[in-house]
């Protein structure tokens, strides 16, 4: 079990910051002192790891002589792409975690899936010659895409909103064009990925992380994994419930989430509710970009007080809370990361309403519900695509422990 | 990490149910030949596996001459405890699985905790003293109570159906009464427990293991774990939406899976629809009773073809299936697990609804979602919480693994 209790280690002194010892590692993992020394050995070898003396640190105090381990961010890369319907976006990661480099370009118009990949095999090439990193030093590229995916085959199925794809071999077909090791992973559930890697968001356990976009989905993570589900497609939060009606669903009811939290669903909703957009009668564009453009709009017209922006937002916030309030009743949830394009315009007026229904709901084992931002901003998937290359490369996994007689 | 390894081995030859070789241990656990070889040794002289020829075995054929590995049934057992708040149920479960006794008293009418504690303490007492099975080669006892719970304390916090009850340190005092190492889990998760333990349920990765009783209860099984949520109280799905309105639910929404799917309910929504049932005006018995006599009655009148009874049925399987196919497109699972006291009587006519709505549902990643149903009758949550202690006993656990810096 060299393998894992290596990569057991680079983790531990990943999240240590800087500030670990071997002592730490042989005491959090459990392993011998010796095992520890040699596999940490064999890290400084690769040169993901470098020591420091602790007496040459500044700020630290007296006290036992010691060696304190940090990983070296600059000894490996990995690259995340999220291919959204709209927009490639594409960040180069290091080992730390910080985003050195970040690229984006419209999706072809055309949405053949050809023309996406040439885009990305562009982009990618273009990342890593730009930034002048070493190509041998790049793990390999991570896609976040829509579902839903076959992850062990490494195609996209047949996307609501990519119309033109069926069976689209992306992930060898990424891999083949960049020479890259590539892997595949749902759009929001490499969101669920950058949550569980920053440190910034207190790695949360128990957690939603709601991304609103084209659509609205809704990753969980419990006990410190992400849920991926038994074919690699969870995340559909779409007919959650919002409790009373709203707005019309593709599945022909009226109090569905995505008939509330999408681009085209704030569009329809907000005429209905009388709130002129300029969007709204903008035929000039395509109905995604008007959509898209009407959440610009709806941000404009909130953040200059008009009240029935702010109603609509306010109920939108509340509807929110009811879907989420009954996730995190069934699964004795903690935390709600909100996120997405639609969140990073729209959020401030939207987490009222949320924080409202959350604090007057009863939640299991009578614990509250945070609401924790993310970081990342719109590039969020993107870095979590990278943070799943990176975690692939060099997290410890216990599947090889697990037994399936 | 020889506990651990010795615990996974344990399991493997558990779950291998008598075919396991050494060689077959070493393979899937992949430790090493001489580990396997040394913690088998460990685990023969404990008594809990014993060892059998290949040759001697009616039916082997020829091949390579072995040894097989299998647990001693009788050399472990574990007391499972299910405080419902109308009855205890204990069981008794030998290292295999069987259940070698049963026992079951009212639940005392005062419902005061001092008085169930008794109840509790006796009938454990009773059930090791009858079965005349070795007080030592009992691990101890898993008890399943309704929640919220504080699962690290050992306490039951508020049940709504057990109103005289508060922070109620359950755990500690069966232990102080019994004599056993005990566990306290909440009952919807103990059942969950019982259905991952049994091979004859195919032990489902990814699942949602519905409870129908006084209330109506959901565990989720992801990647093969019992979802337990950031304070052990997971499960709650009173308030998962049935997509319309059907009956009126505690919260003052129509259209909560509470408000279909519990005994009280279904004799409120039964009047509604004008189905007679004399239990409901039966004053000589309490309300939960009333309830429940008005289960059986329904049960009884669909037997007998009443095409009311049966259209109440059937939309009442539909309101199950339209909250558990929202739950499979957020968790990505592919079995449903229906139980408890009133699918034991009504789970034949509730099938069709639940399965029409699945098969007619979008689901994600394009796999079928099986209805299974469990071996264990009423008593699975007893059998549940003695697996939790077997389990706890006996299974490995990574946590040793996980780092926590």
């Amino acid at each position: 079990m060299g393998g894992f209790n290596q990569a057991a280690l680079l983790e531990a002194i990943r999240r240590g910051g800087g500030t670990v010892t071997r002592a730490d590692l042989a005491r959090v993992t459990g392993l011998s002192p010796q095992t520890v020394t040699n596999a940490v050995r064999r890290l400084l070898e690769t040169g993901l790891v470098a020591e420091e003396s602790v007496q040459r640190r500044a700020g630290a105090g007296p006290g036992r002589p010691g060696t304190t381990l940090d990983i070296v961010p600059d000894s490996k890369y990995a690259i995340g792409v999220h291919l959204d319907p709209a927009t490639v976006v594409v960040v180069l990661l290091d080992l730390g975690g910080t985003v050195v480099a970040t690229r984006s370009a419209p999706a072809p118009a055309s949405e053949k899936p050809d023309d996406v990949l040439d885009v990305v095999a562009r982009e990618v090439g273009a990342i890593v010659a730009t930034s002048g990193v070493d190509v041998a030093r790049v793990l390999g590229v991570g896609l976040a895409t829509p579902g839903p995916i076959d992850r062990q085959r490494g195609l996209v199925l047949d996307p609501p909103h990519l119309t033109r794809w069926h069976d689209v071999p992306l992930r060898d077909e990424v891999a083949r064009r960049t020479g890259f090791p590539t892997l595949l992973d749902k759009d929001v559930l490499a969101v669920a990925a950058a949550i569980c890697w920053y440190p910034e968001t207190g790695r949360p356990t128990d957690a939603a992380v709601v991304y609103v976009g084209t659509g609205v989905a809704m990753a969980v993570i419990s006990g410190g994994e992400i849920v991926r589900g038994v074919s690699g497609n969870a995340g559909e939060a779409g007919h959650l419930s919002v409790g009373r009606p709203f707005g019309p669903c593709s599945c022909g009811r009226e109090g569905c989430l995505g008939g509330v939290l999408s681009t085209g669903a704030i569009l329809t909703n907000a005429g209905a509710r009388g709130i002129h957009l300029a969007a709204a009668t903008d035929e000039e564009v395509s109905p995604s970009l008007r959509a898209d453009h009407a959440v610009d709009e709806l941000g404009v017209l909130a953040g200059a007080g008009d009240a029935q922006a702010l109603g609509f937002l306010n109920d939108m916030g509340e509807a929110l809370g009811s879907a989420v309030v009954t996730v995190c009743q069934l699964l004795d949830l903690d935390t709600v990361v909100p996120s997405g394009p639609v969140w990073e315009r729209l959020g401030p007026w939207l987490v009222p309403g949320l924080r409202r229904v959350l604090d007057g709901s009863p939640l299991p084992g009578h614990h509250a519900v945070r609401v924790l931002p993310t970081d990342q901003g719109i590039n969020v998937a993107a870095v979590g695509a990278a943070c799943l290359m990176l975690d692939d490369a060099l997290t410890p996994k216990t599947t090889g422990l697990l037994l399936r007689v």
